[in-house]
């Protein structure tokens, strides 16, 4: 396995046979089983399997746990080695952003709501680095996380409209087996609240289970969910949603099929879930 | 030569032989001499030639000449012929801005005076179509015309602060005998307005006469030049530039190098133009 700082040393390896397929798993690091079930699926689908870490700056605001967010390097590179990976990308600040840099890619529409709302900043830094990560790895496939829905929503946006010549693939949240979505924010939490952070696929699966004894009524659902988590003494409830899964729009009434998801704040701790019904596949068109 | 209106025909012969060198021109079609020799370099650089032609609607504001823009597809691809492209995009609105179409690539900084200050929402346009085109088409060479010199300062920001993978490539602008810059939008101007249009050149070629005899002081240089247009009754001046040439600002006191640019009114055509000095290369680094 390759680990490199420079864009040179990755674009030497990436076209070093020009035929052979590349798996791209963008990640910022302090790596858990669901980042690494993406490595696999990239291991098992391409020629090479490319991962890059890198915390973002351009996606936190100035409030957010930039300067807290978790971070083992020596930890990450051997759970990729183990996954297969060939090549770690770890870039620093100044390659990526280097001074005088003024370029952005913005989505609209589908960044208004939810993370986007909540986060008004977060989306345009998410586009921006992961279309920087495209050019630099140019990628035969990339693999993004469900537990991120609303990123996959607007990341399969821009690669349509910009055209990047890749193939898109969204893969399962993994859980504990609890039910807590795995994510590396969750190291931030006491033991009390990491018992409450339950409460997030609690809320969802309610949901799920409504919709599938026959519920079709998009407040309905809303307050079904937004019960469970007002029953949380440890959780403040951020946003509760039962939305179209393309155009992340509120359902008034559901039909054939939804995202519910939810933001949290456990603590100081800001989670997030959802839950696709009814199925992954169904909402991403099969990918 | 093959002419094509897909996205996939343009990659199936892209990367018939990955290791094949491209060189890429996009045009908006209406071709003169300026494009063919954008041509020609290509093809004097690079196994294979591909042009685009497409009038973009997102670079044109309402008020602007999108609905009048000349076209002639058959005289264009004749010219590309002659000149050795070996493929032709021609796409169509719905292929490039199909419903549901929300992403931009924007440039801030340098898109916020002279051209992008008289256009607001040109440059947006400009980079959202050439980020696209790169990203159909993947050229190892990109070849751009100088007269539209802001616009290859917008795009190298672009280029270097996203990561794309190619070489970016200014070439000369191509004059008539009496000076006047090549453009598609010459073919607006009457007799008479064609006779005036000269008044571009001649002003910038002032501004040269005056920085070789050793004037330093932008407001003069300016003033020299404005004098120039002032002169000639059919023009009024839209804007006059005397400009560091990587960041476009306005320069008090011209140092190592200038970059000398104007916009000027001539009946209802909006003619541009500009001179580097002490030359292209030297502003460009040698490109």
């Amino acid at each position: 396995m390759n680990v490199t700082n420079t864009i040179e040393a990755v674009r030497a390896m990436r076209w070093q046979n020009p035929t052979a397929t590349w798996g791209l798993v963008p990640t910022m690091g302090y790596l858990h089983e669901g980042h690494i079930s993406l490595v696999r699926r990239a291991r098992a689908e391409n020629d090479f399997v490319a991962a890059t870490i890198y915390v973002n700056p351009a996606q936190f605001a100035p409030t957010e746990d930039l300067s807290s967010y978790p971070r083992d390097l020596a930890r990450d590179l051997a759970l990729l080695q183990d996954a297969g990976a060939d090549l770690v990308f770890t870039p620093d600040n100044a390659l990526m952003y280097p001074a005088g840099f003024q370029t952005f890619v913005t989505v609209e529409g589908v960044t208004a709501v939810l993370e986007g709302a909540a986060r008004p900043t977060h989306f345009r830094g998410v586009t921006t680095i992961v279309a920087k990560l495209f050019n630099i790895v140019q990628p035969t496939r990339a693999y993004f996380g469900q537990k991120d829905f609303q990123q996959t929503v607007v990341t399969r946006r821009m690669i349509a409209d910009l055209n990047f010549n890749l193939e898109f693939i969204v893969c399962p949240t993994v859980r504990e087996a609890d039910g807590l979505a795995l994510s590396s924010r969750n190291t931030y939490l006491t033991p009390p609240q990491r018992a409450a952070a339950t409460v997030l696929s609690r809320a969802l699966a309610q949901g799920i289970v409504l919709l599938n004894a026959g519920e079709r009524d998009g407040d309905a659902l809303r307050q079904a969910m937004t019960a469970v988590i007002a029953a949380e003494p440890l959780a403040r409830l951020d946003y509760l949603s039962a939305a179209d899964p393309l155009t992340l729009a509120e359902l008034a009434q559901v039909g054939e099929m939804a995202l519910l998801s939810t933001a949290v704040f456990v603590g100081k701790t800001r989670l997030i879930d959802n839950m696709p019904w009814p199925s992954l596949t169904a909402v991403t068109g099969g990918q």
